[in-house]
């Protein structure tokens, strides 16, 4: 194999990324200059957040560049190194974009991982797991007998978050977009409840789920469900902003209803999550996680594409709700 | 004196209550029963959350109802006592309401006070002072060296939270409604810089006086104001909701700009804060600003108005920016 093949953005969308905002080029493959590494990537991630990385609006990291390869957590084998502290053979999950192999510095990669935990360490023991656990214990800051409601509750993060919930004794109401998926969510994620926000009145359900309130909302939506939710929080609530995937943009702020009163009256907290705060306190949420996950206490799906062809219609894809578990790629 | 004059709530409003909304009756001295006492009151308490507390609209307390007399923080002389712990002479602090007279039982004391604290002990050592205290400490946790932006900066709450800012280490920006208030803020209550909300773009001076973003953000207001500065958050910026007195009516949710993408980007937390939540730790609140008081650290205003005929009236005046400082009904 003498090219490599790598996704680039071809055109900014002001919403939903599609397909066409993506293309796909052969190029060489790069040479590593001293202190570099060549990665061959065994699997791509694609995650919601990633139509933030390419937006113009006010954001938490600079944009991805009209014609750079899209920005994106990896995992692969290094098969040239010329960095004293990383050997061919070894295993690791970074920065690494849209491609099939990719020229890396040490400062790229997030974890060394496994041949094994390659896929895991890009979802369970990667960004959707440490962002489940520390959005969840860290800001909602669950008690036990609690009760915890969860948007896109069978997501890659949502499943998680309802499922740690579960193990910290709290009540768990999931919603989600279908039927087949609120069965999920209570068959396999083990939440008490589930609501499908396509098919039922959102906020009419919740007060029935939740006579003494909502403690901690775990919002990965915002928009509408938010607006059915929030009233129903309990005095001291939580509101979890993780994700906000149901506003299709942000460049202009959208409205709303106002929450401070709201806020006030309850002495109710809102505050965002963002994984990349977390990173440096991945182990602590890791290991527990993989200890939970061997003990059968955790319930992980995962749904992959094969061949990176899918890339460019893959985040599109997730918005539309077609995927059941976290979204990988994986290279031939 | 044979009668109790009071003011009883004659209507409800769904807006700011207004002089028509309520009515002073004449009424006989209560005779106490075992275990009460009577007290008459010298200093009545007129606050911007009155409003709240006889709207219908969902809220943290029961609303007035009407021909009931308006509840209020009132300060007075115990005249008579069938409770063994308290005696004729002594002066008491609590929820006496806008009465001449009033037969209380021990609950609905807050605070003993003396005949010299009794005007503080209904505003800087009382309700506003403990208000701006916890809101700032506990909800704001501000740090040394941050930035503070405080809406009705020289009124009754913000000049105090403003004032503990500075003490504290913090840069202060006060908004305010006139530019004689600016002034106040700036030369008597220590601002750093002063914005007048009427006159000027809140949103372009906030981006000019803080290059940093806003660490801390004392809303008392919500509405136009927030909207102007929640673009400005800084990462990890804290938005304090101690008040909303600039929306008219939360009966149905007002709308206004989205808030979850932001405080996501900017990890961002806002939270509800209610004085009530805060009774039982009024005494550290209480012996800090006394210190503070004593040492010539805070600057603290009254605006009394004499009469109980002016308690009709007394809380439109607040939202229409007349008061210049706590203001006190004093009975004669």
């Amino acid at each position: 194999m003498d090219t490599n093949r790598k996704v680039i953005l071809n055109s900014r969308s002001t919403g939903i990324p599609q397909a066409h905002n993506f293309k796909i080029i052969d190029a060489q493959i790069p040479t590593i200059a001293t202190g570099e590494m060549l990665i061959r990537n065994h699997f791509l991630s694609v995650e919601p957040a990633m139509r933030g990385w390419i937006s113009d609006a006010g954001n938490y990291s600079n944009p991805v560049k009209v014609g750079e390869v899209m920005r994106s957590l990896a995992s692969g084998e290094i098969v040239e190194s010329r960095h004293a502290d990383f050997q061919v053979g070894q295993f690791v999950t970074g920065w690494f974009g849209w491609q099939e192999f990719s020229a890396i510095t040490p400062s790229d990669i997030i974890q060394k991982t496994t041949y094994q935990e390659m896929r895991h360490s890009l979802g369970i023991f990667g960004i959707n797991g440490i962002s489940a656990y520390f959005a969840l214990i860290d800001i909602g800051r669950p008690s036990p007998g609690e009760t915890v409601v969860i948007s896109t509750a069978a997501g890659a993060v949502g499943s998680l978050a309802g499922q740690i919930a579960k193990i910290v004794g709290c009540r768990t109401i999931g919603i989600t977009g279908t039927s087949e998926k609120a069965t999920t969510c209570i068959d396999v994620y083990g939440y008490d409840a589930a609501i499908v926000y396509h098919a039922e009145d959102v906020g009419a359900r919740i007060k029935e789920l939740c006579p003494n309130g909502v403690n901690i909302y775990f919002d990965n939506t915002a928009g509408a469900i938010s607006d059915a939710v929030l009233p129903h929080l309990a005095v001291k609530g939580r509101v979890v902003v993780c994700g906000t995937a149901s506003i299709s943009q942000w460049d202009d702020w959208p409205v709303g209803p106002r929450v401070e009163r709201h806020l006030l009256v309850k002495r109710a907290r809102m505050e965002g999550f963002l994984y990349f705060d977390y990173i440096h306190r991945s182990d602590e949420a890791v290991e527990q996680l993989r200890t939970w996950l061997a003990e059968g206490q955790l319930n992980y799906r995962e749904d992959i594409l094969n061949g990176i062809q899918h890339c460019p219609d893959a985040i599109a894809g997730l918005y539309r709700g077609e995927n059941r578990g976290k979204r990988l790629i994986e290279l031939a």
